[in-house]
């Protein structure tokens, strides 16, 4: 007997599950529910439509369902919204557009409904003026009204991937852009210092940022639409994207007995399944775990389609498991990429692991080879050497520096394997010490004692009496910016200048990017001073520093 | 008391050696000698420089003796050459230019002499017409030749990775680009059917490939050169670049006692250490270990500038080991990109290893953000799924997708590995599954036995008593060409059409690229067919018939 096998969503894991279903069994009853008109859509591609990168609609359109059923023998029912589970008599209630409301009977059942934008009870949220980005028809919404000749100007509210993403497009279709964030910071992945280089290129591409404030409430205008804050700062615009996160749509199963999360979110195992037989579920709607086996949600696309593969190889009898997400993730700011794996501070510390940071800025290929541009990264570890983190930032080879990273830390390798790792070379491409090597560097160095770092914040610390600011940088440098109250002996002279530092103090040493002053620092370690070295140096000071006010 | 340390060859091990070893020793008396005028220069920019892409000589120049002196108290001795080593006295005689010869002691040697270019005795072979890469000077000879006003053809011998970027630069320049390789193809460390991308983009871009023909003999003209070859050909240009490979420089050691390999090659522990006390050696020299302990030697940047350090850090009395070469490399040859790391087919074959063979052909972004290319991968695996190597071609991503591969490699990781790793994503970067993890998933179904794959060299084999080819493409592609023999039926019709084919023969499928050849063999598979896939489809097919010819 054949199986009889339900599909609720349509894209993403949905959609990854049906096709690798069919290879794995070509005689299984394979039926789709989907709510909407689309099905595999790109849903990722979205705000890249509405800004014109994409040009063409149908590419929005990655399958149809007449393409499913004709290669892969799937029956896709679209506009069939699955408003009941019943996980004890295995069926599900439908509510079709065409059809009515009828029954459909399961042998497995794969639940891919996804997280849908939340919308939080803010006075005048229902204005028509105000949009969120989840499907088709939402981008098609957004982008005839932005079409419309007199649309000039636009509110996102949300510093987070889709909002950033959406800033981004309508500025590049021409329109004013403020962006709200309720935040510190934009971008929560990144850690402030971080965040500061794609806050300045927005900043720089016109993209007006307004952080640490929330709305309070809309108000609907003769033309467009105000927003209040919470500040007492009123701004007014012909739209306003709504981007403050998402929740999952799993309110149709809350009495199947299906077990759900404190947020909502379907709880499964490593092979995907729920706690209710025949039942499994994947993508943005569940609560899976980290590579530690913590609890974690992580509504990203990639986690999605491998999840979706997944459950269909366990109710195909293939015994795959998922090993857990990583947070791995990466968004275009204008000429910038910014890209993350792992944990970051903040993380860290709510959840109590201790760690060490350092910073590096190489450049994405060799300095010689024209084109090369600074990577700022950011390393977080701990103290077997263990990789906790990492967050990059610039405008070329960040994607790759962090796909590395994440690969070992997903294989479990320490700050040595980045020093040992033999990556490809050539000038247009790399340096023979990839920057992800000198990452592995600096960290070893740290964890051996060869040096210490100190790092921004520090600096607060700081006092006179006790301790001594050295800038070892060149006068030019020193000239156009330095921090206050530093000295300044550059690293070249500085053997012959010793006699200017009290050694009785310890030096804070900093040069542009932490290179020369961990030089510095070990001149002066083997001298009898005590040392540390700024990580990062000027350039991550700087961008500490960064405010887009 | 302080160490004395001489450092043989002050380009990258050498110079890498010397800056970590002030670093990790202020007191150590650090001499360098370089047996030319220039240390530390961009060795791997040379071509470029000729082509002017680089445009500024001195951007060659990475570190001046006088920079090395500021910074690290280094006593870089230029036009120095180290012409005997006595290990016993522990001390190296020298050629000064400047002060005769003289002698200089040692507590620690470091060898970094490097290789020069092979040049075999061909008749002709001394003419002034004919220029090998390896220095400043030889770069200045060849630019200034390829800058006179009559100078319009060049001829490179060897197909190597500088006679490539030679041939490309040298073709930038507006030559007339003749490349002769006296194996069947170019670029070695590529098996046959990957590197046929690159001989059709040096053929479109113009330059003139001779495969599997050597040189006779030259002869210098009235004006310019003429090449004799085996085959009976001749061809003349204005100048010949020589880069048929490298030899050791290491004939000053001969009687040292140093150990040396059959090639002459220094042989070296882990520690970069010699068979003689405080000896130790680095870089294109140097024989040392691949990552399952077999003797090699890799003669590129990367692994040179890593273990100046390792070699440093043990005189340091820091306990670092190498852990072996896997040969990861790159090149861009025109606008394509060419990978690899690990092994080849070849090595494979002759190492006697047993292995698989997958090819993929995704894309290097989302299909539907633009930009996206397609990237041509290889995977050679073992039937436990350890990784052997890996080969791509293609114009955007591929240096990422192949350091994560080496990544996986060198952490002994597997193809579950591969389809799990959770790498960045977002369209402009990746796809939800990405290239790394589809080679992935294919060699698992290949392993499982999900799929049966056959490769090109199988196609010589079929006997149409026996087997059925069998095209699933659309009809476009398949009236566009397909593999003689080919039965045409498409995916898409596949199940309705199942009665066409001979169940008592093996269907031999194919597709594009693969993937609804996948899906064509589940389909034939589950109905009771025996059937097998052309892994990496016709794109595979098409480029292993390419010939430059």
């Amino acid at each position: 007997m054949s199986n009889k096998i339900l599909i609720v969503g349509g894209v993403a894991g949905g959609a990854s599950a049906a096709a690798r279903l069919r290879r794995l069994d070509e005689n299984a009853e394979i039926v789709m529910f989907e709510r909407g008109a689309y099905i595999s859509f790109a849903n990722c591609g979205l705000p890249y439509y509405i800004g014109e990168t994409i040009k063409e609609r149908s590419k929005l359109m990655v399958q149809t369902p007449e393409n499913l059923k004709a290669r892969f023998n799937i029956d896709v029912r679209i506009n069939s919204e699955v408003i009941e589970v019943d996980t004890q008599a295995k069926k599900v209630r439908v509510n079709s557009a065409d059809q009515g409301t009828y029954e459909e009977s399961y042998d497995y059942l794969i639940l891919s409904p996804g997280a849908k934008p939340i919308k939080p009870p803010i006075p005048g949220i229902d204005s028509e003026f105000i949009f969120t980005v989840r499907n088709i028809p939402d981008t098609d919404r957004i982008k005839s009204y932005v079409d419309q000749e007199g649309t000039r100007s636009a509110i996102v509210i949300g510093g987070g991937f889709i909002g950033i993403e959406m800033a981004e497009s309508l500025r590049e279709r021409g329109l004013d852009v403020s962006l709200i964030e309720a935040a510190p910071h934009i971008l929560a992945p990144f850690d402030s210092e971080m965040v500061a280089f794609a806050e300045k290129e927005m900043t720089d591409h016109g993209v007006k940022l307004v952080l640490g404030d929330g709305v309070e409430a809309f108000h609907e205008k003769e033309q467009g639409i105000e927003v209040s804050l919470n500040s007492g700062l009123h701004l007014s615009a012909d739209l306003v994207i709504l981007a403050i996160g998402v929740t999952p749509d799993t309110g149709f199963i809350k009495s199947s007995g299906i077990e759900l999360g404190a947020r909502g979110h379907i709880i499964v195992g490593e092979y995907m399944q729920t706690n209710c037989d025949g039942v499994y579920a994947v993508g943005d709607a569940v609560e899976t775990t980290d590579l530690d086996g913590q609890r974690t949600t992580v509504p990203l696309a990639g986690p999605a389609n491998k999840q979706g593969r997944i459950a269909a190889d366990n109710i195909s009898g293939l015994n795959t498991k998922y090993k857990g997400t990583q947070g791995t993730s990466i968004i275009k700011v204008f000429g910038l990429t910014g890209a993350s794996t792992g944990f970051n501070e903040r993380t860290l510390q709510r959840m109590n692991i201790p760690y060490r940071t350092i910073y590096v800025h190489p450049n994405s290929h060799a300095g010689y080879y024209p084109g090369a541009k600074a990577i700022a990264m950011k390393l977080l570890f701990n103290d077997e050497g263990k990789i906790l983190g990492a967050q990059a930032f610039g405008s070329e080879g960040v994607d790759k520096r962090i796909d590395v990273i994440a690969t070992v830390l997903r294989l479990k390798g320490t700050v040595d394997d980045l020093a040992e790792l033999e990556l490809a070379y050539a000038p247009p491409f790399s340096s023979a010490k990839d920057p992800v090597n000198m990452a592995g560097y600096l960290a070893q160095n740290v964890l051996s004692g060869q040096l210490d770092i100190f790092t921004v914040k520090d600096l607060e610390t700081l006092q006179p009496e006790e301790q001594i600011l050295l800038d070892v940088r060149t006068v030019e440098e020193y000239e156009q910016g330095h921090i206050d109250e530093a000295v300044h002996i550059p690293v070249d002279e500085l053997r012959e200048r010793l006699n200017e530092l009290d050694k009785d103090k310890e030096v804070y040493a900093y040069c542009g990017v932490g290179i020369r002053g961990y030089i510095a620092a070990r001149i002066l370690k083997q001298n009898g001073f005590k040392v540390r070295n700024l990580t990062g140096g000027y350039r991550t000071y700087d961008m500490s520093k960064y405010s887009p006010k």
